[in-house]
């Protein structure tokens, strides 16, 4: 073993530079050379990569984002190719697994998510030697417990939360908080029981105005005159419509904006006459350095990443499980998205004190 | 002198509780009994109040919002009265000086922005004994250097550029942050440049999208393929157009939005081609525990303003000149709204460091 | 069931509160009185007791220490009585037990740590109906794989631990940080790995100086001339000497300091010519407001609580367990103390990036 | 003009990078090469430096430390110089001019303390070309209101103060912070008053014992049975004893330790039968990313030096004056420490609002 190589696809997230930082250590105290690619697989297909010293990783373990830039739009597989002054896709996984023959790397580090992931196990299926590192802040992935990047999101989320409290009680309002989770409500769960929220609702939990509005109604009857809603951004709401758009004036142009936060808002004001107030909390959540538990995280699992590298296993994703940071064969990660059971301990623990999911 | 009251009117910021605390503990130390209205001027017309008592100030200092409540919208001289089942607007600031009189109230405490200090104003012309204290977290009030809850507003939008930034530096991104400031721009020019913006773009100076365009390419030329915009609420656009709108499908009914971040995001996609997106940060400027300045200049105004109460000056507002608490009398406060100087020291020194102004 | 009573016991740790509150929330969904005990078990024996309403829950989520006050002096079973002017310390454990009776109190919810829910048991096997919840920012409790608490600690020290990188790196010092740990090195593990520490020294690893030296040295070797090292005050120190002593000028009685940094800083100085200095965290490891994971943890253990007195399932401790909260008899907790296992899968990752822990 | 030098000395502070950043980008708007020497005024001496580019200056505004390395001990003056494999002491400032000279820096920037600009005004005095920039978190340097990192330290020591609070509370303690300041109290006075000391001890003011237990005792008395006292590390002790030393069991060595917050929980304990404990906070004040105030503050102390430097006007200092940023000349600088008046308005409002210091 003389070379390993690494790269970050997908969405940012708290702890990425903590995995490279992570592999780099392992990799110095084993005599391997370690090239990180730019930009996901463009780096690869590319070419475009530098090699890591020690200088590269110094300081690198709290710092949000990655240092080897980061892209989730261009796949190996199609892939933008400039021809005659236009762009063209095409197949260029061939030339992914060609690089890392000819920069002769052992191993590939891919740390991303579903996407990135999946792009891992059809390079692997091509011959590429690959350990995969799961990635993403919504904690919704197949084949681990938990992502780092989640804990990161759910403390900022709970940070707004606490600082939309003293609002919400000083004007006697309704704050609506949405918060990312397109398929899954585990942000909007955790940060909803952490940050005190009187409803939550998530994608995977149907709900009705109506519920909501009882909540909110019933907290007036008991002296508390103001709520927190905390809505994760595929929330269906009860009408159907999921999305809200916006029109520029003299444009008509529609543009996606957040949105179900807003719905969420008119709707209160409609139908209970409280003020009620939206904040979208964004790329926020993606941002800034990790919390403790995702840098742990992250180190353990650019550790066992290396390890695998180093020992050989390869076509394998390490994996959180039962607290123990363990591996699987990518073939072996259940397809889809891991999300909320409707009966999870949080959702029945969040119930019996009292937070209403609008079901 | 035998009773002091208080409220807080308009919206909520942080270093409220400390002005009330500061109030509380001048007042216990020389006898004098406090009574707090609730949420604004409404508790005083309503008599709705409570005799503060030390297990009410007890760890207030570090608590935002207010425990008094506050409220925006009902003014004493256009107040909605309910008759015959139907909400009338009547003036009631007789009502609301007859009451300081049958509750004995010898100086009424006013912490408050423009809209609740005119009023103030108004009563003491009807013969009520008021001392204001300033109040808003946009520090555009005249008559005064700085206002609480502004500091911690300028803290809370520049830990959001601080996690914007490792977004747009892994995703070759620029990344649009709307704050505060439908007509002063001191929070964007604040956090902009303690946030490391490379644009600022406030309602004081005109803009054009060429310019802006202009920097972030002239970024990318220097190997940063990626900037951060601060924008003002308040900021004009380069069309006129100031306000953007959603519709909710199937509705078609218009609702204001944050909005114009929403707006130049779309517009640097269009002139640059680089991807960019959009955060509104909304009521989060407003809510947390106060920054140690605030709650100093906070409790500091407190002090001042009971002290002004307690030794029978009326009519008259606190404030910060030259870094110490003085006063001035109401009529002698400057009106409208104190907008940044287009040639602010601030504004000269964040030019000279290469940060825009998009002019 | 009519009435539950409530007390937290020995060092306060962050998520009482939530502890609190979740239990209150529960027995007030299920028309359940709900007494809380001032002060630990001396509220029980004293009579000195609140009803838990509404108002006392409110904004208790994200509030540090506890409402109810705590006591780790005090216990029933050699209590401080005063008789003719003195204090004689009697057995008034069947008085607790009378209280209880008497107050009819169907159970008795302790949040306490080893002391606390050793009086617990016994006091059960007397008749009391107790339900227990484990506390301590240790994390070195057995029965339960964490407690509230020790995230917040952990969090509190990396922060620390970030803020002493700069200071090191600026001046080619060797900053020497003394965390909690008596017996068991969890926060210093946690928390070095999470800040980056190069050295972790903990009770339960034998180290050498030589072999502390020899790891600055050789990052001296590699460009790094400074290094952070985390020591738990446990730590027994090479010389077998485990405490610090101070003597006051003038005055020559010893009392003891923190200490065992202090020893080591001199130490670091005397071996390797390095600038060195200690800094003791102390109390600030036990204060603020909890984390979102001590949020979540905390009223996990509150309801889970809650619903084992309600049912009955008396002289019982929750626990966490994979993940899961579980119950586990008085009678079947371990004695002892929870420690690092030499081989915990995370010291042997922290080993594998490079981390010393001087063995 | 060509070229600029820049280094910093003394005790590290929050804003030092931010300080470097501003000058780096007005010498590079201005086309100006700078050069950063490192280690303070050892790396003018031994020529040790690296010419600062854009990707030094990356990120580092929010970054604290400095990037350049420090030195608080090694004087131009009184420089240690190995001779015959003896460290001799010897006047090397003619080296420092000298060096300056031949590397064609036509202005140095000294960002440094009371020392470091004694040395820069001595070194004008030999012909040398420099602009200085005031730093000491102490916030006591003559010739200015208020230096960078000042705010830092104070919020650093507010958070502090917020999580002392919680077990003062919950343990009915009385709870001691040892704050920095040696000759002056103002970290200890700014954030007693933001953090709800209860007693502030700082050396300007003389104090008793006994006016502290008044204080704990009539706190009690007011249903308060807790307290939180701040002291300032060179508050004189009542009894004239300054320094409270440790030994080293088995070796008798006497180290200083912080010291006075011992000294004072211990004489809480006996004065009062308060349970007390004492926390030095030490080099954390110095560290972490500097406050939103102080990045602005230090950006236009290194814009202003810049500017300075680029027109001429060497030997003179930045300054901060009536809130502009002005600059002196060296020689104008008072001798000696600025320290807080005994009725400085914030003591005062401290006073009013119950604070006791003791006097």
């Amino acid at each position: 073993m003389k070379r390993l190589g690494i790269l970050t696809g997908g969405g940012d997230a708290p702890g990425l530079n903590a995995v490279i930082r992570a592999v780099a250590k392992v990799a110095g105290a084993e005599g391997v050379e370690l090239y990180g690619f730019r930009n996901g697989y463009s780096g690869l297909i590319r070419g475009d990569y530098l090699k890591l010293e020690k200088q590269h990783i110094s300081g690198l373990l709290h710092r949000g984002g990655t240092i080897l830039g980061t892209n989730n739009r261009e796949n190996p597989f199609n892939f933008p190719v400039e021809e005659d002054d236009n762009i063209v896709y095409k197949d260029m996984s061939n030339k992914a697994v060609d690089n890392l023959e000819t920069l002769k790397i052992d191993c590939l580090i891919v740390i991303g998510g579903d996407g990135s992931l999946a792009i891992a196990r059809e390079l692997t299926e091509k011959g590429a030697r690959i350990v995969g590192v799961p990635k993403t802040i919504d904690n919704d992935m197949q084949g681990t417990e938990q992502t780092f990047g989640f804990d990161t999101a759910v403390t900022t989320a709970t940070e707004a939360l606490d600082k939309l409290h003293t609002t919400a009680e000083s004007h006697h309002r309704v704050m609506v908080l949405e918060l990312m989770g397109r398929y899954a409500g585990w942000i909007a769960l955790y940060s909803g029981v952490a940050g005190g929220a009187d409803v939550i609702l998530i994608p995977e939990i149907s709900w009705t105005m109506e519920n909501v509005a009882k909540k909110i109604i019933s907290r007036k009857e008991e002296g508390k005159p103001f709520s927190i809603i905390v809505v994760a951004e595929g929330a269906k709401n009860p009408k159907g419509e999921q999305v809200v758009r916006e029109t520029i004036e003299g444009s008509g142009d529609p543009v996606r904006l957040g949105g179900i936060s807003h719905l969420i808002a008119r709707l209160v004001e409609t139908t209970t006459g409280f003020e009620s107030r939206a904040t979208v909390l964004g790329h926020l959540q993606r941002g800034g350095s990790p919390s403790p538990f995702d840098r742990i995280l992250a180190t353990r699992y650019g550790e066992a990443a290396a390890r695998l590298a180093l020992s050989g296993e390869y076509g394998k994703m390490v994996s959180l499980r039962n607290g123990l940071v363990t591996s699987l064969d990518f073939g072996d990660i259940s397809s889809g998205c891991r999300t909320v059971p409707t009966n999870h301990v949080l959702v029945n623990a969040a119930k019996n004190i009292g937070i209403s999911f609008g079901d």
